[in-house]
């Protein structure tokens, strides 16, 4: 479970632009905030269920976006190269500070 | 005119998974094997009016979607970082073949 959610956390991340303004905040109530269903429901005046499928249907999305563009999987790949460039940098000594800022920019460009 | 194909090569490059398998041809076909509207119209017999519409829209859609995604002006700016980093390898006379091979990778995951 606790799996599933740092997936959706990245997903809603990188997708949530294409979501609808209520998915965004369903979806950010219950993973972000970590509300429950139920008080998602009161918040919105809606059942129990209406906000179960609402979220459930949005992972569905979040998942299909996720086959068709891979920007979780390429963002974790670029990761795992970020981090070879570091140990190599580290191995050969490397000194400069423009290094280090080019690495970390790279970082937050995700 | 050449600087609008190029960018709908790239949004196409970037999105065309999130498109209908008809809004595909018709591109592919029009910025890729520079096909003119009338011979896309003919091969689907259709009218070249409709033929340029759903381009249009197309279009439309693709500009939609980098605004929200910002795949191909991240494209850019990551361009820009790793041509840094070779300059930076270059100038502290870097030999590490691993640095360029990790470097190739990053270019690659685009």
């Amino acid at each position: 479970m606790l799996e599933k959610t740092t997936r959706m956390n990245y997903l809603y991340d990188f997708y949530q632009s294409l979501l609808t303004p209520k998915q965004r905040s369903y979806m950010s109530l219950y993973y972000l905030d970590d509300y429950s269903l139920g008080e998602i429901a009161e918040e919105y005046e809606v059942s129990r269920q209406a906000v179960y499928d609402n979220i459930k249907r949005t992972e569905a999305m979040l998942e299909e976006y996720e086959e068709k563009l891979l920007l979780f999987q390429k963002f974790q790949e670029r990761q795992k190269l970020i981090k070879k460039l570091r140990e190599i940098a580290a191995r050969n000594q490397l000194q400069d500070e423009e290094f280090f800022k080019t690495i970390e920019a790279l970082e937050k460009l995700e």
